[in-house]
């Protein structure tokens, strides 16, 4: 009867080992599985994150822009003077550059530039409309005085002498004044004056200029 | 007898002397009227002289150019490379700019620009048509090596960052590719390579460029 019993006792020993051993492959199935979902997940996620820095980077510059940018996507802004448009095409606070700048600017029929001078080269590049350009040029005298006047007009250039004071007007009533800028020596330190007989010695420095004011907030300062 | 013979001899000399007297008075007047008409002369072409001046001077620069120019009349060359058109639109040598130098270039369906390098910023506004631009990002290889290709567009503006070597390909074989180039540190000085995979210990320095050439003969080196 014992040997019966223990016969069952291990009969039903045996069961309940071959269920938990069936119990337990299945667990570990189970685990193993949830495992690989988890690893099939990371190698997704890590192809796809591999995938977006490849493409990223190869469009990007140093400066992590992009190489090659659409211009009618860049940001545009009138900076509170109505009638302007500005875009900064490749600016020195915000793309990095060092020795160039290059602006897009659109002035409405009747608006213009302060008078204002500043130690850089710039060069004109009229792309639409015509006006009138105010030039006078760098002299002894305690004040700008009377400028010359020049008709600027789509497709003609004209390059401003470093120092002399300017003003640029679209003269026109009828049609916008396109303009392409270059200038040197970025970001731009710009002395303002109210009228052509302020003294040198009275206008205003604007540094940052409007369209520079943000990105000077963030950039770092460079301590060299 | 003696005394009318004195008296006829006294008309004689009379009528000889009014004679002499309208001749002489004559000779004056014809003198007189020559010199007022060299005088006249010579107003008129001081006036002429001094309109020019001037006119001359308040439309130029320091430089003696005109400020304000039309680009459609500004010289253009293909320098030898059939299917190019440059013009420098502000230029070192040409104009005397000394921080920035602006050009205007048609690269007709298939035209190119040398693989090359230069070690000043550029950034370039393509204007009309379309191409591709191949990049090789400045690295601590021995040559550039299989460059990045880029998509550029009207309207789209890409800059080259300082010593990447680089080429510029019309790759539309429909339309011309126009695009505004701007340059720091002018003239340029440009480092060639016959292909990618060309160390860059062997890329030819071409010095003056090609649109340089006729000017750098031309200007009076600066001793400083």
């Amino acid at each position: 009867m014992s040997s019966s019993l223990s016969l069952v006792s291990l009969t039903v020993l045996s069961y309940e080992l071959h269920f938990l051993t069936v119990i337990g492959t299945r667990a570990i199935l189970v685990e193993r599985e949830r495992e690989m979902q988890e690893l099939t997940f990371i190698v997704c996620l890590l192809t796809v994150s591999l995938f977006i820095s490849v493409t990223f980077t190869s469009q990007c510059s140093a400066y992590g822009l992009p190489i090659v940018r659409d211009i009618s996507e860049l940001p545009q802004d009138n900076f509170g003077r109505p009638g302007l448009s500005h875009i900064t095409i490749a600016g020195s606070l915000m793309h990095g550059l060092k020795e160039v700048e290059i602006w897009l600017q659109t002035f409405a029929p009747g608006t213009r530039t302060p008078i204002h001078r500043h130690s850089c080269e710039e060069v004109f590049v009229v792309l639409k409309g015509s006006g009138t350009l105010y030039l006078a040029p760098n002299s002894h005298s305690k004040s700008p005085g009377k400028p010359q006047e020049f008709s600027i007009f789509s497709n003609s250039t004209f390059y401003i002498p470093v120092n002399d004071v300017h003003q640029l007007w679209n003269t026109n009533e009828e049609e916008d004044l396109q303009v392409l800028v270059v200038i040197s020596r970025p970001p731009i330190k710009i002395f303002m004056y109210d009228e052509w007989l302020m003294p040198h010695t009275a206008a205003k420095l604007k540094f940052p200029y409007y369209w520079d004011e943000q990105w000077h907030q963030t950039t770092v300062k460079d301590e060299l």
